[in-house]
């Protein structure tokens, strides 16, 4: 029903997964290190250049360093030196404490497993700390690329009438989704990348030094809702990837309680069950203005994640061309 | 005659340096910090946009930590730490000792002036060392994308029937930038990408250790002759940066001898007085093949340099598309 | 009369300071960096080792990376890598994210000011930043070597019936400081290093990790009160330093509270304005076991801190023989 | 005949090992993790530490990245963080590339073994990535102390009026050896610290940075002879520990050739067969300029090497106390 030529099944159609939730483990065959960027052919990538119209170009990566003190607690800034010696022409750089995941990031299906040992595709443990299963260099490789859309939570729930806080534990569900789409008058297509904006990152970057620090191992920031029905519904678009402006796309503070496990925490969910792909921290505010104000949410996206061997994540390094 | 609607002057027209060369200062505006990334415009980009055929995406990064040893010494392999805790479902990592530009990487305007304390468009070695002129996240802001042309020099040499070593210090002259370029049937375009494929990178990674530790330090590598009918020549096709797969797009050995200066070694010039973006270390061979495949040397080219406030270098992040 | 020699006066006779508490600055010279570690002359030195009866050394550092996650939230444990090719007989190896104040540690002078910009001996910021004034380097070069008499506060507190819990915010006063001076039959001498056995690493490297969890960025230990009654003591000690098993001499939490200060935050007078060098997480719980059982509480102490131009902190490098 | 002591057997008596050398595994039992160290004993540092007379200390640790570029071409200088807010009282630092070999430093016995995956006393390549055995921290928390002998060989060939070459490849022979210690006065005694001061270090730090270039990865150095009665002398010596002002004790260049091995490369015997501990890059100059002036080369000892689990090298963290 759903299938729009995928081939996939419906969410209902999944087989269960033994601890809660459904598996998409297989699909792409049992060797498969891709999940649902194999939904991103050549094909739809061809169609989606043909989305730029104006040629604008957005960079929707916040600057390294911009997320200080760390919201995860230990994922500090990095700390760069600059390389040169005074009365030369030269200058070089380098980087410690450089932690892909500190600003805007791809998570790999390297990073959460649905349960340990068991990652997408029944990756192991030790096939990822071998660095043979899952990491950043398979999509680097690969490519990431296609068409986005941009589902603007912040607007659509103002739009609405009702209050919205970018900087609060807004739970948004599949209804707020909807409403979000519906306004950007779009249709998920396969291999779509959806953006998410709910305003977090924008409402972060103008905060005080002393609201950030007390975010420091103790996010609070919206997302999507920790139920089944999302990921129903994300299963459901057969998107590629969802990059939000929030913190791990999903609501947070999440539950981590084991017995709400997996539908209290998603991230088990939709990477180590679907292998979809999950931006954070991304920076959609232009982007999103752009929208509002051309009524065009749609666009060309692609993404150069780092060709890291043994990678669990990366900077987003991802554009989008309108 | 060669201004192409970019208002910029020929070669012949630019005002001359002080210690040799041609400048192309305040050509975008005293405060300028893009150089000719000014020309990857909106329209531009949009046009080459259209250039995406099939929708097969390239990746043009070498994966991190495959030039070891260093070639330039001190830019040893990154350290890459997997974060995580046995019996855990989650992991996440950390580089130390990254070094942007220790694979296929760009040369930001900081990375070298034309002469000590003399950068692009006169920015200083007080301003670059605070970060506020001519660093890498200029790029990533406006965005890196347009159309490329993809010059295999190698190829065109060899085909002419002259010997070629792509592991030997072959200075590459007008002549064979000419003969590569009709071989690929392109004219060049304002805001252009070259891809210069010189065949070094493919023939380094299959060498042995042996012969890679010989190179640490001591490069020997093909690349543009240290002529000034080379700068005449880039300066003039108004492409806005060349990436080679090579270490340094001009040959190396380069002679330092400060006599030779400006026309013995090609970053003063081409970044310095210029403001040409280097890309080095490039990944060319898998899009070369195919070019010579399909007879399609142009493409689409995108890439998300690293939003790294003070930057000197960054990882290429680089993708064609065809 | 507390003179025993030193020609420094008593604390009562101290200059006040302009925001409380009293300044030894000036009495070792305008160009000193050395401070109290002035009172480790020679002829204490060698005294002191002949306090060497047994030839039993005893090591007063923590394991590197034994505190983790990080008591001060930003002091992560450092990253250790092993260099080795497998096949080869020799192996290296290198530190990341190295906090020299990461376990047990010495604070230079140059750690904590009296007030922003007011470091021991007038230093000011930009001379830390220089690294030409109060750096750990100066201790290093001139060696930290002399007596060290171990005050087993946790011992005196429980022989002396009361209750005492390693874990918590146990404000050792003056009295505390006394019975377990009495108990170890000792007086202190200029140049003295007192150890201050709180019981508190003892304790923390025992709890599960739950509990170091919540410690990290919200520490709790025990420590000296924050009273003018402790400066006085320790200044008319005429010790030279103090280091103890605890997180950072002074009990935690301190009161930041700026209205509160000096006498709330005891590191701005004994490092910013006596001088005083101060040691932290000391592993004292073997060296404390064996005081009680031989019943000798005074030993040579020598520490070779890390030669670190421009150095803030280093790791103790600490031995005790008896 | 050698004993002295000692209960170990004299050179001569050692075992063959199967590729030359005489080996001394076994000798202080299976588990043994210490090599010569174990000559450290309590009564022996009682008696050493009598040895001090004036209470002076002397440094033996060059400035942390003073020896750059590297010697060994990977072991560069460490990067220095001062952490520190403007207006604020604190600064803290941390580092990163910090080689625990890159300066005056200790070799552990995990450094070298006598055969690729034959470490002293058999310890295994996948014990010592594993860190649990031979391990910088078993030397830790034994404590290194004891008494040195200083011999100055450099004083000791030019007193003889032979030319002496600090920053040439000389190679000390038995002889050479015997000259300075009878010119210093003294009797080896079983758990010795034998100081070489080959002038080396001193040199080193006058020369320009071009100098210091060319000996990157292309090290000459002064230091004891690739001969099979260098490795006797040492042994019957009953020295635990041999710390040089040089590159690696003994001569560079050294013949790592295969065929050459063992006695071409002297760490596979001295750490790989005997156990015995080696110190490097050590600064000897002040103490060698005082042992001329009072004509006293017996001198008390005392090392704290960094307590690093795993930890493969160290700082010296040494002083010496006459």
């Amino acid at each position: 029903m759903t299938d729009k030529g995928t081939g996939l099944p419906d969410y209902a159609d999944l087989p269960a997964a033994a601890h809660g939730g459904r598996s998409a483990w297989g699909l792409f065959g049992a060797d498969d290190n891709l999940g649902l960027v194999n939904l991103m052919t050549a094909d739809r990538i061809a169609a989606a250049a043909r989305l730029v119209r104006r040629g604008q170009v957005f960079c929707l990566d916040m600057p390294l360093g911009s997320v200080s003190p760390a919201l995860a607690t230990f994922r500090g800034a990095p700390r760069h030196h600059v390389l040169h010696t005074p009365g030369t022409a030269g200058f070089d750089d380098v980087y410690d404490n450089f932690y892909p995941q500190a600003s805007s990031q791809w998570d790999s299906l390297a990073h959460y497993g649905y349960l340990p040992d068991q990652l997408y595709n029944g990756a192991t443990e030790a096939q990822v700390l071998a660095g043979t299963r899952n990491t950043i260099d398979h999509w680097a490789r690969h490519g990431l690329a296609g068409r986005a859309v941009l589902l603007d939570v912040e607007r659509a729930i103002r739009a609405a009438g009702r209050p919205y806080d970018p900087g609060g534990p807004v739970a948004i569900n599949v209804e707020d989704l909807e409403l979000a789409r519906r306004q950007a008058g779009v249709e998920f297509a396969p291999g779509d990348v959806i953006l998410l904006h709910t305003g977090f990152a924008a409402w972060y970057v103008r905060q005080p030094d002393q609201v950030k620090r007390r975010l420091h191992g103790n996010v609070i920031a919206p997302g999507v809702a920790h139920t089944e029905a999302v990921c129903e519904y994300l299963w459901n678009s057969h998107a590629a990837a969802i990059a939000a402006d929030n913190f791990a796309v999903e609501v947070f503070p999440a539950d981590y309680d084991p017995a709400a496990h997996p539908f209290g925490f998603l991230h088990h969910v939709l990477i180590g069950l679907f292998g979809m792909a999950l931006g954070e921290l991304w920076w959609l505010a232009d982007l999103a203005a752009d929208c509002t104000a051309d009524g065009v949410h749609e666009m060309f996206l692609v993404s150069a994640p780092l060709n890291a061997p043994g990678g669990i994540g990366s900077p987003a390094n991802a554009v989008a061309i309108k």
